[in-house]
């Protein structure tokens, strides 16, 4: 009888590969350490919740512990693994009855991220809050909430009670501020304007959600203005100022009253577990792995936040934290457990964000400095067309920008934003990109024309048909 | 001094040649004959022009003779070409003048195509329309217009007067039959009812749209019904009766009072120009080219709706008659009479429907018996997903088909329904299709996720998953 497959971490991807596993092989002995008291919750739903659009917290949740008891996986809530030894192969754990030791034929590490901490005084405040965590969200969520319009349901789950009494007691908060202008911090904007609160909007740099490149980053801005938030770019928060509650910011440019603050300023593989257990990291800082999502430790595994992955463009590990991924990763390797080696597969860096009514989307590389590394020389062109065929309503001005080599005409990636299903757009240049297709290869695909859905150039086309204007006169030049 | 580039027909195909072979070769002559008035419209715009979403027939205008002159092309509209003569290369022209020859020193055939007459008596009828025509589109707006909200400004164009007094006279119809379940059909029920109109359509075969397959036609079926359209399908109608002006369908079920018809029931090349010319047809009917769009006459182009196309799944010459193929293929001609030889691009099939708030998407080869001709052993599998995460407001069932060969898992095609964001996501299979994706491969693209725009699995990922499932069940038994 092999020794059983141990997987820390019940999230996304320790619970895929858990259940994949134990499918595929139902005779394994399968068991999952997790932290915390939750299990299986979507981190990308937090802000809908808040906002209130998601009515409640156990929406979240994709599967409860009785779920996973019936799949047959042995899990544990509320235990930590402390350490690996990979020459005993064993676990040692900390649970609420003490410390023991376990040991593994195979072992995953699913420890995904941790929300990194402001280098700023005053995040330990009270009402300062980070969106990574089940509490806070519902504290949160309570705390937007008026008094009058308390629903305990809203905080109820299948199987763990969340004490917000606290915050549904107080007066509802009128002044929020967000620190960090990525992902979470636009989200969450759209959250509080919902709800009536002056929001302020705190970002370092000139643009928000840098990943998506200064073309989407200019539309997401204005579009921020537009609903009224307080957009404060090129400003670093200084400190987070209150006698126990957080009840002002301070930057170069003055102190806002505040009854809350939000801070998103980005995730870090959590891997403090198998620092010391020779197990290696990439430059990013997470683990690497193979294409099987092997670590450089026999018969120790990665996958989800805390790994690596190989970028579909590059070639080369990247540090791409997302939930598609994590899924897949870990399915892969419940199977590969199993018997039955199953790639994890790549990552092409796919990104959708819905800034209020603006869709925006990512993939593949768009930093002109992260191709160069790459070895690429790019070249870039954005441009503004119809999601529709203009006489048919409801057309909304698409921004696409292209990236591409120079030399070799290869698409390496692109953004775009609109308000007309141009997220979702975004998937017919991942495919693009999963094919090494050029900029010409693009320009000539067949895609959809129907006046309520595309105009005869979908603004993808155009796009393809500038970049290529260009590499062309580069050519003949 | 070359002779003149000469273009018959004055629509998506030939202006984009024109156009496209003026810029590259300003010197070039080119002369375009169109033998209708109208240039440059819009075909799929037309149901929504009658519904009233498009405000005026201009609107479905993209170009006005004036900027075609502007272009600095000779445009000769009311110009029928009679004839070509490969040997001595010109045309003979009737325009208002008389008749005369034309010299050529390439030739593009855009003639389009011919909205299919209906084997059926009556369709001579006074009120039984088509929609192939801006004319009867015009007078079909007019007749569903109720005297006291007519608008002049509705029918005006910048160049072309249309006469529809006698349509914006009568008393609008409260009984339409519609002849035929595909596209034009299913987006004209959807113009009628919006308009109040006791909406009939008849089908002979028993699902609409056959070239969206089975899951897709009975997602439009229950549409179709739920918007209260009186659905006859498996019924052919047998004649269209009255005096004069229709005033029944006849089928063999029975009669059907009616005030008008609008039959639609496919089309077909508008070859016969050519018919005796030494222009090789292929078995679809329309021109054969090559990759450069040349025919099998020196000095002859075809494209558009009258010419076959390579198929990007088999190989093979196919015929769909689409708009954005007819524009690029046209424009590639342009450039490659210009002197800088471009090929007119492949077709995938992709295509879109909107049946009242149902997206629906088909590309590539999704019929099997058309997969077994091409030389493949199609498998399919169907499956209905969330179009979002579950939790997220709007998330909608999304029905995806998707076929692929047995023995190589290649994807030969797929098909997709839904009411949120489904109809785009068809060009992620188109691009797959254009690389010879597998199954497996498609299973393993990085698309995007967020809760308001997608499910972690995309419904593609879904179906792919579950099609790659049945193919190796297969291979392992």
């Amino acid at each position: 009888m092999s020794q059983p497959f141990v997987v820390v971490g019940g999230d996304a991807a320790g619970l895929s590969a858990a259940s994949k596993c134990k499918r595929e092989d139902p005779e394994r002995e399968v068991i999952v350490y997790e932290k915390s008291e939750w299990i299986s919750y979507a981190h990308c739903g937090m802000p809908y919740y808040v906002k209130g659009e998601v009515d409640s917290l156990g929406d979240l949740l994709s599967l409860s512990p009785r779920e996973v008891d019936e799949r047959g996986i042995d899990l544990h809530r509320n235990h930590e693994v402390l350490s690996v030894d990979p020459e005993e192969q064993h676990v040692r754990v900390h649970g609420p009855d003490g410390e023991f030791e376990q040991s593994y034929g195979d072992l995953l590490i699913a420890t995904g991220a941790r929300a990194l901490v402001a280098p700023i005084e005053g995040t330990d405040l009270a009402d300062v809050f980070t969106m990574h965590h089940m509490h806070s969200t519902a504290q949160l969520r309570a705390f937007l909430t008026p008094p009058d319009e308390a629903d305990e349901s809203a905080f109820e789950t299948d199987y763990v009670d969340v004490d917000v009494t606290e915050y549904l007691d107080r007066e509802p908060p009128t002044t929020a501020a967000i620190v960090g202008g990525g992902y979470v911090g636009v989200e969450m904007a759209e959250a509080f304007r919902s709800r009536g609160l002056e929001t302020h909007l705190y970002q370092r740099s000139d643009r928000p959600v840098p990943p998506f490149g200064d073309a989407v980053g200019q539309r997401v801005s204005e579009t921020l203005e537009e609903a009224g938030v307080e957009c404060h770019f090129g400003t670093a928060v200084n400190s987070l100022e209150g006698n126990g509650r957080v009840d002002r910011v301070e930057t170069d440019d003055g102190s806002q009253a505040v009854d809350l603050v939000l801070v998103g300023i980005g995730i870090r593989p959590n891997t403090q577990l198998v620092e010391d257990t020779g197990i290696e990291f990439g430059d990013s800082g997470a683990i690497r792995i193979d294409e099987y999502g092997r670590t450089t430790v026999e018969s120790v595994y990665a996958a989800g936040d805390c790994a690596e992955k190989t970028h579909t463009v590059t070639g080369d590990p990247a540090w791409v934290p997302l939930g598609l991924t994590a899924n897949r990763a870990g399915r892969a390797i419940g199977q590969t457990v199993a018997g039955d080696p199953e790639p994890v597969g790549e990552i092409a860096g796919t990104a959708v964000l819905k800034a209020f009514e603006l869709e925006c989307g990512r993939t593949g590389i768009t930093d002109f400095d992260a191709a160069r590394e790459a070895g690429f020389d790019p070249v870039a062109e954005t441009i503004t067309a119809g999601s529709r065929s203009g006489y048919y309503p409801g057309n909304a001005e698409t921004t696409v920008t292209l990236v591409a080599d120079r030399e070799t005409g290869q698409l390496l990636g692109g953004t775009i934003a609109g308000e007309d299903r141009a997220a979702i757009r975004i998937n017919t240049l991942a495919t693009a990109l999963e094919s090494d297709m050029t900029v010409s290869e693009v320009e000539r695909l067949d895609l959809a024309y129907a006046p309520p859905f595309s105009p005869v150039w979908d603004p993808l086309l155009v796009a393809a048909k500038v970049l290529r204007g260009t590499l062309s006169d580069w050519r003949s030049n």
